[in-house]
């Protein structure tokens, strides 16, 4: 039998992962988050799809696609975390465990990055963690599923 | 002289119908609706062109579309009803009457979901009334058109 | 067997209908919209009894008094739409489809005219098609029922 | 040419002046009070018509029978002033003058008697005057009258 | 010497107690609840006189009524707890003790049902105990007034 | 024995009247208004001094000066209205009767016109009237004087 | 069979009692209640035992001791009421009926004062009743038990 | 050496400029303007790139692309003003001057357009100008950057 | 014929410009922005008469007197933007464009330097810029004007 | 070398100081209060300056005089506390140590006197010691000074 | 006659003065301060009882235990300044003045950090000071008991 | 060298885990969670030590007590988490890194379980785990100081 598969997702901006605001993102590049996160999630046996985009539509889409062939998902909402209705909607309509990863801990910053709508839709939330957080999202997500 | 033609904007996650939170949205799919639709204008002497996207900068281009060639829109702005000033915009620049209309009651669900921009710029407003809110969003622009 | 018989209620202020502020409210007068109703209802196989009160406690006992006599209830709640606690719990208590009018948007106006308390209790919601809503309301609740 | 006749309407409560509150409200009772406005408007070339409810339904009707037969309109809205939407579209018909008084200074009591929804459909507003607010309205209305 | 009178007020839509939602509000009716505080009462040595209404304006009037004849005043507000100030107003010239009922926990509910406007009169207030917090407050008044 | 002096003090851009938004605040010139306050004063057994300042701090020392020499003080605070702790505090150190008065009705104007700190000292509060709200004025405060 | 125990907790400062603000919460100590409250209790078949704490974390313990061996709770959570989520917790999660009690009516009091987390796991609420409070919660639970 | 280059980012709609609400936002439509932008920029001695998305994820990702080869960016975000984190992130990404330009005066418009987010990325703003802002923009970037 | 004349005032503390937190408000000192202003002015065929004052009553009386003798005004109302209703009624009575200008972009700042009165009465509105704003301003109202 | 000078600003109404509510702010006058800082400043080998002005400009021009050739400030900043950003703009400039000084309890007063704009540039905070205020600040600045 | 006695409580975290961010809560430990505080109470013939707790309830305990044998109380209720209605009650019920201080300056810092509820209880509140915050209070409570 | 020491502590009511609303909070007790812990904290090359406490107070001491002899913190402060500014300061004055579980997603719960105080002192947070949240905090601890 094949190893249940994990899709992340990555919303907007976190393609200049790296160079943007290393102080609060770190330096780790999204390339780099990926292939860590094939590793960590072979060691769990696990497979792991990673897409990211800046259209808060490409993404409703994505977790759409995610039905039906995917186990569970991972999603950092980035600039989408606290406004987007449409997202949480489809995440609502998505039947396996999700789990939230915020690099940064939101709790920490500004007013408008604290209420996350997607929240509502997650299994768990993880923030602060910086790009361990998408280990440690694979860890609590092999935990639940297996 | 050709019947006057009614477009049909579904906004993101519309797409999903019959399969997401049926106790919610009901189990007619996208497509369903779509034909009734055409049935319901064909009867009031109307056409319908039917749209979705998840996009909401495709939905702002597509009601800038319909400006000249339409007489009326009908649009469920879905996850986009509570944020897109991008929407609302385009909306009032579009000359002929707008219905909005919801599947489910949106006063009876969360604070974050009833406080629609897009009623600004709508003619009237239908929600509750699942799949059949369509027929009657026709029914409202055939009186309100001819 | 007898038509199903649909309750229309309307609040206050609306017996000057027709002389009220038209460019808001119309020119039909409540006589003529209650004609309206019952050659429509006819048309659908139902049969409405109207009425129409300034009081919130009339309001309040006609929605009793129609529990067990009608099979659907229709009420434009006017001036209590935003703080009638009483009126929502007769509705409550009310066992049928329940379809709120409102002749203007009132998603427009000021913002104590917005946050229906009535919406809570409504199967279905309808603003902004003056006269004509009672008709699409008869429709809406005709497909309810039939 | 007989007078013109000026409506004079008090809401719930204020048939129990010089016994309620007296510190507040005054020792004067509203007979008297009506008696003196009768004097007033006397004097002053008009005659009044005094009436108190403490139903906010029938302040409604009797805004609404003041239509047409009267010039000009003194409310003291009393328990209804900051909540009556149903007030306030009465009087959004009424024609002529409308002069809204209060006995005490609302603006020095509790929050919930400040916000006057009444004030939105008023010529002109006095407050904290006693008694003799309803000369002073009624000295307001023969200027704006004659 | 005669038993003192304590006047009890039913708001609105409690003529419906007993059929209407039971799991919130209990079984017994209102004229079970009557009975039972007219035993109570005779047991305590008092005297009850019940009134119910679906009239803001009628429950002020009441009120007002009870002023010099009764000694104590028991009043479930329901629907107008939390807007009428015109009933606050009235209660607030009533001299003897008042004790405010509901039926149940108001601060399990709503928002819009928990800030009682009542309470500021009230000398004491009892929720969540059904219709035996008629009981309680007969005893409760009792207390105050034996 | 001389007549009651009553200081009549007009806060900032009243300088203005009768060029400034008349539509508005009317087309009475200042001068216009002292001569008729003067004129109605007499008619009462009042004399009046008339006082205009576009400064607060000016205001205050025009209330304060105003102390032990005159009996009442009619104060249009106009800008200063619902900011100025300054005047207000001036204002509680005045012995006498204090009238508020506003030529607009400030109730359905911007919010931040609306809620008077000014209101919180004065006796009575007058608005909506025109120029002919400081001869209601004059006539209040010969009531509560005389 | 021992009669049912009911377990009654007193929150900070009510050791004062008697001492403290008197014209707030009555003439009778804490041991005068706790007598009162075993006599009454004795009188309807219960047994109670009584406890006072000034710490959260005890008060806390204090409930969570009273599972399995008392069949009801009597709390009144004085400072505590409105903000400990604690407290709420530890209430959440005892089976048996439980009884909030306020000396004082807390609704006439400041805002701080009023919106009681506790009231969310209560059966009922008593307030405004003084030592009598007590009492009447004592028949209230007798009421639910037997 | 080449001059330096300037990237102008328009957001929904402004592609119906002209169009769209004249009274508003003026007569000139958007290639008008860009011929404008780019006769001014040549007179400073830059050059400019101009682009219009209805799409929020695409502006996002055309400041992503401005990075390291413009030398400055003009914004007029439009409806994604208040709203989109995303667009702000990834203007606080951009190492150069940002001057943010709104046609209409958005201070004097609907609540929901006055708190810019993208402000907080902003290096200037300006706004209610109509198509001269743009002139004005680029007047302030070669300020900064010569 | 003579150069249109062009009012500047400068508010509260702009006379220690370049003495006051150089990093937010710049180095320059009013003097010399005075200057600049005449040169700029000049240029564009303008002239210009500059002022400032810490006294909101003498800002108040400037934009009075500006009015008839001057074709346009440029404000910086530093610690009067968001507090000043009477500067803003000032300016409401100002014929011609108004464009308010800031040093620093307050919308980086605390909440009370954000939400300007000023600019409910301003043509444009420009922040951010430093002392170069100025030098905007003129050229914004030289392109209004000429 | 000479004392170290202490400049002592007193806002608005405090020249009324044993006139005006001497139940809040006490019986001393402000002269008094001016000699016994003379005295105490003298006793701590400290020089003052005092100043009273109910011009918030006067004041703003007051503290900007003092920077230079004062070492320190007390400041009581009476009626502009709580709305002066000019005041505290000018604070902010001010570079030695700042004591602000209420004689009453701001604290347990309206909620427009508590949240002071000009705490944001003081060193500390004094309230609720009446005139005795002035000489604490006084050991408090010696304290920081010297 | 003995030293009338001071209780001085300390709240949580006290304890860790001089190690726990100094550069906000300064460098001296908490016995250090306690034996300054006994110099100066010393000096001013007062004597000293210090103590500290983490536990609120202790707080309220130790205020408790001050009621009869001290003659006033120093406090500085550091994390539970604003969230206990505990200790403000047993504030309430001590006789004595009661001094609070705060080593920062509290309203420099966040909001939650501001609006105490101990100062409703306090005759006078001092801030920002550090450790000498209490040599003041003592001064301020010799002046207000000597 | 000895393995790190990692401290655990959990707030109120967890001592109950198992026992209490198991569908919110799981099935795991407290003892077995901590058994749980030591074996993943051995696996990591970490030790640990588990406390619990229902008091406030209890817990800053405990978080005082890590300082100088732990390497990390884990805290899931349950009922305290959005009051305890004391919790927040102990934390704040820890030098190590600090991990926040909570059991539950608490942004799926009641408001005042949401915003957390104890976040602005985390480094990073994790909800919505149950018993595995402890877990995963250990790895992500691990992750950050080998």
């Amino acid at each position: 039998m094949s190893a249940p598969l994990i899709v992340i997702l990555n919303g907007p901006n976190l393609n200049l992962l790296g160079q943007r605001e290393p102080e609060i993102y770190g330096h780790a590049t999204l390339a780099e988050i990926d292939q860590m996160c094939a590793r960590t999630a072979g060691g769990l046996g696990l497979t792991v799809e990673c897409h990211q985009s800046n259209h808060e539509g490409a993404l409703v889409t994505l977790v759409q696609e995610a039905r039906g062939r995917s186990h569970g998902l991972i999603i950092n909402p980035a600039g989408y975390t606290t406004s987007s209705v449409a997202l949480l909607d489809a995440l609502l309509a998505y039947p396996g465990p999700i789990i939230e990863v915020h690099l940064s801990n939101i709790h920490k910053r500004e007013a408008f990055r604290r209420d996350s709508l997607v929240s509502r839709a997650a299994t768990g939330v993880l923030c602060g963690f910086g790009a361990r957080g998408y280990a440690l999202a694979l860890h609590a997500i092999a935990g639940l599923l297996l």
